[in-house]
C-alpha cells in the first residue's frame, strides 16, 4: 500500500516515521521542507504539494494545526481533491471542528473517496513511542482498512460512530482534561492558602476517587512549576475554541468548559501560548494572590 | 487501649465495628439509641451521652454530620469536656471546617488533651471494608499512637500537617471529584447532542490523560442513570459550603468550585439531596434539554 503523509510537525514527524518503519512506500508533504529531511533520510519520497502526494498514494494522512489548514490541504489549489484517485482514503489526524470534518467527508464522497477523523491523544512522547489513543470517526470498512496503519502510531484505538465522531470525541477530551486541571489548580490554592502542603494533599488524593492521570503526571509537574509542554497552552486554546463552536452550534450550555477556555483566552493573551496548560495555575495565582509551593 | 465512638450512623457504624473486631473495648454512644445495637450485639458497651464515653476511655473517635455537630459533642452539655481525662485523644472523622477544628483542637489543648482530624473517602464501602482513605492533621507523635485504630478501618492514612490539615485536604478532596463529576458530565452533554455514543467516547477517554478514578466509577454510574448513593448530593452540598467558607475566609477565588456548589444548591433545592451527587448530570441535562442516552 502507498501511503501519503501532509504535516510533519511535531506530531506528524514522528508519527510518519512509524508507518515508515513499518515497512510501507511513504510520500511526503510538509510547507517547511526542511521538516521532509528526517523522512527521506529513512527512505521517503518528498513531494513538492499535496496534490503530488494524492497522485501516488491510497491513503493520505493529514497531520496539520487548525480546521483552515485541513481545509486547505484537501479543498486548496494544490490540494488533494485535484489528483486523488477513486477510493482512496484521506485520514485527518488533526484536531480539527467536528461539522467542517461532516462536510469535508461528503465532498470526498462526492468524489468517490472516504475519509476518517482521527485526532489523537498522547503528545509528542506518545507519538514518538507508537503509543498514541487515537479516535476515529467514519465508516467501520474504511477503519478496518486503515487500522494496520493506526496500529504503528498508537495504541489505544478506538471505532467512535461515523463521520466527525472522533473529532466530538477529542473535544470531550478536552474538555474533561481542562477542567481538571483547572480543579487541581484550585485545590492547591485552597490547601496553600491554609497552609498545608499541597504534596501531602496530592498524596492524599491519589488514593481515592479523587486520584486520576491527571493528577499523577500534570499534578506532578504543576508543583514542580515545570510549565514546558507537553501540551501548549495555545493548542489547547484553539481546541477550546472548537468546543465552544460546537457548544454555540448545537445550542448547548458548558459553563466549565467555558471557564477553562477564558483561562487560556488570558494565557495566550499574555504571550504565554508556547507554556503547557497547565500554566492555568499561574492565572488562578495571581487571581487569589497565592504561590503554590512544595515545602509549604 | 479503651476507645470511645460517638456518632454511628451509615459510616460510623461499620467504622467503629471494624474497631471492635481488631480486638479493643469499645464505648459507644448515638442520639439514636437503636444504632447502638449491632455495637452492644458484637461486645461494645452502650454509654447515655459523649459525656459518658469520655470518662470511660482514652481514645474518642466522632463521626457525625456538620461542624454544629463535632462543636456539640466536645463542648455541649452532655458532651466530652466534661469528663474527658488528661492526655486524651479526640478523633473526629467529620467532614467539617477547618477553622473551626482548629478552635477545637485549641480548646482540647487548653484541658491537657490532644486532638486529630481525620476525614475520610471511600464511602460506605469503603468503611466496611475498612479501605477508607484517612487524611490526618494534628501532632505527629499523637498520629502515630492513633494509627493501629487507623489501620482497622482505612488503607490509604496520610499525616497532612497541623489540626485542621486533615479538614483542608477532604475539602480539596471534594473541590476535585465534583468539578470532575461536573466535567465528565459536560463531555456526555457534547457527544450526546453530536449524535456520538457517550459509552464509546468513555471507553476512549480512559485510555488517556482524561483517565480517572471517576470516570472509572461515576462515570459509568453516570450512563446508567443509576442515581443511588454512592454519596448523597446533601452531603456534597454540604462539605461544598465548608469549601466555599473557607475560600470567604481565606481570601481567595475558587470559580470551578463554585460552580458546582450551585449545582449542589439546586439538586438539594429540588428535593433531590437524598440522590448521589453524579446527578449534577440531571441539571446539565435539564439546561442544555438533552437526555445523555447510552445508545445513542
Amino acid at each position: 500500500m502507498k501511503i501519503g503523509f501532509i504535516g510533519l510537525g511535531i506530531m506528524g514527524q514522528p508519527m510518519a516515521l512509524n508507518i515508515l518503519n513499518s515497512g510501507h512506500s511513504v510520500w511526503v508533504y510538509a510547507r517547511r521542507p526542511a521538516m521532509m529531511k528526517p523522512l527521506t533520510d529513512a527512505g521517503a519520497t518528498a513531494c513538492s504539494s499535496s496534490t503530488e502526494v494524492a497522485a501516488n498514494t491510497d491513503i493520505i494522512f493529514i497531520c496539520v494545526s487548525d480546521t483552515q489548514d485541513v481545509e486547505k490541504v484537501i479543498l486548496g489549489e494544490e490540494g488533494i481533491l485535484k489528483s486523488i484517485k477513486k477510493d482512496s482514503v484521506v485520514v485527518d489526524m488533526s484536531t480539527i471542528s467536528p461539522s467542517a470534518t461532516r462536510a469535508l467527508a461528503k465532498t470526498l464522497s462526492d468524489n468517490e473517496c472516504h475519509m476518517l477523523d482521527a485526532p489523537v491523544s498522547g503528545g509528542e512522547q506518545g507519538a514518538i513511542d507508537g503509543a498514541l489513543s487515537i479516535m476515529v470517526g467514519g465508516e467501520e470498512e474504511i477503519f478496518n482498512r486503515v487500522l494496520p496503519l493506526f496500529n504503528a502510531m498508537g495504541k489505544n484505538i478506538v471505532h467512535i460512530g461515523d463521520n466527525g465522531a472522533g473529532q466530538v470525541t477529542k473535544a470531550c477530551n478536552q474538555v474533561l482534561i481542562g477542567q481538571t486541571i483547572a480543579a487541581i489548580g484550585e485545590a492547591y490554592i485552597l490547601a496553600s492558602a491554609s497552609g498545608v502542603d499541597p504534596v501531602k494533599v496530592r498524596q492524599a488524593l491519589l488514593g481515592g476517587f479523587a486520584g486520576s492521570r491527571a493528577l499523577e503526571s500534570h499534578g506532578q509537574r504543576m508543583l514542580d512549576r515545570n510549565f514546558k509542554p507537553g501540551f501548549k497552552s495555545s493548542l489547547h486554546h484553539k481546541d477550546m475554541r472548537i468546543v465552544m463552536e460546537a457548544a454555540h452550534e448545537l445550542g448547548i450550555a458548558l459553563p466549565g468548559a467555558s471557564q477553562v477556555t477564558q483561562y487560556l483566552n488570558a494565557i495566550v493573551g499574555q504571550g504565554k501560548g508556547e507554556n503547557d496548560s497547565i500554566s492555568i495555575l499561574e492565572l488562578q495565582e495571581l487571581l487569589s494572590g497565592i504561590t503554590v509551593k512544595k515545602d509549604n
